[in-house]
């Protein structure tokens, strides 16, 4: 029996444009080889650096490069995070930064996330009520592990938070646009001006290959060279072959056909999963309904724990990851789950959705030996 | 007036083998695309990792592949070392390492190189005289600042010493490979046994280039895995187009004549340097005869201070890295200097010295406007 992975949040093989970046690489190296093939700035090849700062409408000393967003993400909290400050993160959040804020000791305010992404209500309370924070981390649009999408109005109160509470805000947007359908909304960084209230981060790892490493931060000019500092003392210069390779791509005008072509094949998958839930799952459990992304969250009946579900799982071949992975050091989410529609086929979601049905149903609760 | 850099330990462009990499660059991709352009192991691309191990005589399983080998020193570092740790470090030292452990808050302790390299002695005195260290970091073959290689002697007295002390060793050795002469020494880690006494690292920056940033570790087996561990926390994986580049790079048979063409352009280099310093040096400075490597070592004549010389040799156009700059947090090197030969053509290191000349004689001090 094949496993089904709903545990995966990586793209399926056929989003990757394999034949265009074998050449893109070879033509990179032959046309810019000794820049490439050498140390340079820690802050990224300077084509790309100029590319994602027009993009974003900065200047390019505000844009640095680094080996994935989440490497960008460990400099940035180190530079902001000392041990006892605290650090507002959604609930549930992507999971990675969690670990990396536990490992620097912040004291991790985790604030609650509804269909309207995070509660920004609630956020204002305990902005109230301690020392201010070092930052806060969010991932607005198409949430990793949530799939749901911060709403414009609440977006707008964030950032009028951020302006009477001096708070900094790292917006973390790698799906912004693997998007299916719906009108794109402002990010964060454009709603704040693109000053220094809100720091941006993104990656190619969505839109072209997660295998590139190629993720960027863009933020505040004097915290930019402090974060290029540290990543020159961490690795001398990034990679330029990867990063001059994403250029390449990018110039040849690849791109945005690149990501109409990957969001096609996402969502048969996102259909296939809505359509697989609608089907066989029952009325007891939810779910979100993301138009875009990788992930859709799923509330189990109450009845069934997340836990006890990944182990009846696994035994009839399908995996994903359990709500309470996504909750920084506190018990929550133990009736709920990560569910990635990305990397599978439509079949594959249909079939595993199939699978689990008999396994969430009231009617055929897990088997006490399982 | 062309700058000649003695300061940037740095190939040469013609040493970059760039047509040879855009074709690996290309059919790698062409070939494992879908490993290459995803996720995949955070020790490294898999094939890659097999081809070191079995150089080194080891298991797979022994061998991170980090992205760059100050990358790998870092994560090691931060399992080995809490603050106050002593680590042990050369004097003059790497530059880069040094500035990790002050982060770390680590007690450094260095010890003096001579003409045979590491003062075998001194350590062992060192090690009676306090608490257990973290580990020793050597750099024992063409030693970057000094171009200084540890005798056969002092090699095995130094595993000696560590196995009679419990002394950890990581044996960092960029430049084994660049010889130009001479017979190769047995590594510490062969010396060692392969075994857990001594850690090894390496890289491809100098043998194939280092703007592919694949630098590789070379470890006891249950540290591999948390140095791996702490890399999947750090980027998830590594970039895996530039691994298996230098794989493919690797398995045409292209490295040995490309390490020997390298080699070939280096040595020239070196010698127009050592040629260059004999004819327009006076008799009162001295440097290394390194048999290769990237640099040299120069004691100053005594009257003349490394500080003073570099701002002199800049009015003239000339760069170089004074000596203190290596030392850990000590007053030392004042009369040194790192000059590297790497870069510059043999016209240039001519250039240079000679330009250098009226600055370092007693004849012509430098003049006190300067």
């Amino acid at each position: 029996m094949d496993v089904v992975s709903f545990a995966r949040g990586v793209p399926a093989p056929e989003c990757l444009p394999v034949e265009a970046m074998a050449e893109c690489a070879r033509a990179v190296i032959e046309r810019d080889g000794p820049t490439v093939l050498s140390y340079g700035p820690g802050g990224g090849y300077a084509p790309l650096r100029e590319w994602i700062a027009a993009r974003h409408g900065v200047e390019p000393a505000r844009v640095v490069v680094t080996t994935s967003s989440l490497q960008g993400f460990g400099f940035l909290a180190e530079e902001l995070v000392g041990a006892g400050n605290r650090v507002f993160v959604e609930a549930p959040a992507y999971d990675r930064p969690l670990k990396i804020l536990a490992r620097l000791r912040a004291d991790v305010v985790a604030v609650p996330l509804d269909d309207e992404g995070l509660d920004s209500e609630i956020l204002e309370r305990d902005l109230r009520e301690g020392p201010p924070p070092a930052f806060l981390y969010t991932n607005p649009t198409f949430q990793n592990p949530s799939g749901r999408t911060l709403s414009l109005e609440r977006r707008r109160h964030l950032i009028e938070i951020a302006h009477e509470h001096d708070l900094f805000i790292l917006e973390d947007d790698p799906y912004g646009l693997v998007r299916f359908e719906g009108e794109p909304l402002p990010t964060l960084f454009e709603l704040g001006g693109r000053g220094d209230r809100v720091a941006y981060a993104s990656s190619f790892s969505k839109t072209i290959a997660p295998g590139v490493r190629v993720g960027y931060l863009v933020l505040p000019r004097e915290l930019a060279a402090r974060v290029e500092a540290r990543a020159v003392g961490t690795y001398i210069s990034p990679p330029f072959l990867t990063q001059a390779t994403v250029f390449e791509f990018l110039s040849r005008g690849l791109f945005e056909a690149n990501v109409a072509r990957v969001n096609g094949l996402l969502k048969l998958r996102r259909d296939a999963m809505l359509a697989s839930l609608e089907r066989d799952f029952p009325e007891t459990a939810r779910w979100s309904h993301p138009q875009g992304g990788y992930f859709l969250w799923l509330d189990l009946p109450p009845e069934i724990r997340a836990d006890d579900l990944q182990v009846a799982a696994e035994a009839v071949g399908v995996t994903f990851v359990k709500g309470s992975d996504f909750f920084a050091g506190h018990l929550a989410g133990e009736h709920e789950a990560r569910f990635a529609y990305s990397f599978v086929s439509p079949e594959e979601i249909a079939e595993g959705i199939a699978r689990l049905a008999p396994l969430v149903s009231g009617a055929a609760a897990p088997a006490p030996s399982l």
